[in-house]
């Protein structure tokens, strides 16, 4: 079953976040930089991964905000920091209220436990940035 | 943040999906028959955490089926059978369309890797007996 | 630090094990004939392995009983009913009690979350038939 | 950097490994029936993501044979014995010895931990059906 | 089965090893920061987690460092620094032992496997400023 | 099968490693330090743990540099900033090229999702600094 999928309308744009918060400018910066180094490398395989992957997040059957949050929810059960980063911050950008990711990370943190502490943790202090 | 929990209201039972789909009826048998086994230990923090568990899927900022839909997004990445069909079962049975079911696991799917396809093959064969 | 090594001793044979419980004689008889399997094949480094393995669990400064258990806690959270149930036969073998199986379950349950809830219920169930 | 893939020549056909082993044939049946199911429902992310999974495996840099060994030590240490099952039989069919075989799974089982035992204990019976 | 549950007592408070070890300090220090922030947040699934959580490791059936032992088993094989620290604090200040917090370490290590290691070197660390 | 194991003949040192890359100097000189600590530890199970996984990469059925890109694979699939630097570190002394080190990431890529890729964007940093 394919829906269609269509660009969303991003509330804030990466720059706005940037001058928000610390944590996501440095996150966003970082990120930048090495990126550059992958598609300078321009391996073919790695590209058609990147563009697969910004299709999923489209808005389709469900929202784009809503998958924003799911890709929070993968991030956080599977423990990866710069992940958590990056969907925090997406899901910000696309409206996401700070109730609506505390409520994401619950799901997270019921199903993948204690071990996801540590990370919920640092995503707080992302959260309190933004929204604080 | 706390946002005011309550019990979602939903479309069928496990009775409507047990005469549906026979993956369904079988998982639903297993699970209640090895639960009332845990009920018996009586054991008082596995019945905390199940407390637990189950005020994290409640309608709050997010609408149950859509923290039901991240629980499957969340077994997918994490790769568990059992959790799977349980979340496919209680988003059906709160109103998930397939095609919302479908966009879930398509964001497990990128996250987590090839090493998910097996699960979400079996994941569409249950969708298949639910919205067949 | 290296502390001095022993076999334990142990209160139930694997044979005794396998007359009190149907599903401790099925993982036994299965694990046997697949390691037979494994043995004929005669690789010098999976035997180096499990001698390896086998020289972790032994008396030390931590009885082998509860490094049975954490084998146990370490075979929750990573989510592997085999390795599940080895080592609560293991400790069962050396004289846990259920109470004290069910105390490692929980930390299991715990660090890994609900993601855990499936295999804890099958391991309930051999609890069940060990010490019912 | 973008190597030229191009399809392996392969040495067995999924039939003549079906004859020679019980356990592949059950395999790739219940991989054909899951599969024709998820390609019946024709989503496109899907089927995009099969298409990569696909050209990732190709002749190129490094032989078919030899990402094939790599995706057998990936699935073994991620523990999927689906993934298994199918990445010795493809290396098997580009003719991997059985000893190249072991010494993959042995990368997975020191990488990975006695986590992978009960794996690897099944991926040898497939090994002896197959080489036996 | 429910056993009671009491406080251990600690041989050593907080104070007492963040004076011993720098490494300690810095992870309390930051422990404490980040958590500040959590609990600032005021979600009531937190706190229902974090309560469940300390409820788990309290004298019961087996004692309170164990517990801590089977905690840091658990975090060393999840490979989570954060957790590790905590559990080995935890366990030192509750009396354990250099050596049976190396075996603790060792069944994470045959059980996780090589991809524990880095991780050991880093516990390894704050072992010896806690112990050397 | 036991096939006869060999030490490979290395194209670079572990010197000419740091000399050319500040990320690999970094990596290696905080890994002699955190490893002699391990070393005046002198725990009998972990110097065997490390004997064996010397082991497992020699030349032997398969070349000890594909064995070598094996642990890479495994690396990033299970998602360790350390180890992935250490195989591709000695993957690049053992001969291997930017272009077959890509495609064993893009193995663990494809198997592991896109978790693995902000440990995709460092690797591609060292690769720059070893390739460059």
């Amino acid at each position: 079953m394919t829906t269609d999928r269509k660009e969303p309308s991003y509330v804030f744009s990466d720059e706005q976040v940037a001058q928000k918060s610390a944590l996501a400018r440095h996150f966003l910066d970082t990120r930048t930089r090495l990126n550059a180094n992958v598609d300078q490398a321009d391996n073919y395989l790695v590209k058609r991964f990147y563009n697969l992957d910004h299709n999923v997040y489209l808005d389709g059957a469900l929202s784009a905000k809503n998958k924003e949050l799911m890709g929070l929810v993968a991030s956080a059960c599977l423990r990866c920091d710069d992940c958590i980063n990056y969907h925090v911050i997406q899901s910000y950008r696309l409206g996401a209220t700070r109730a609506e990711q505390e409520e994401a990370i619950n799901v997270a943190l019921i199903v993948g436990g204690s071990i996801v502490v540590p990370h919920m943790r640092r995503a707080y202090e992302l959260l309190t940035e933004l929204y604080g």
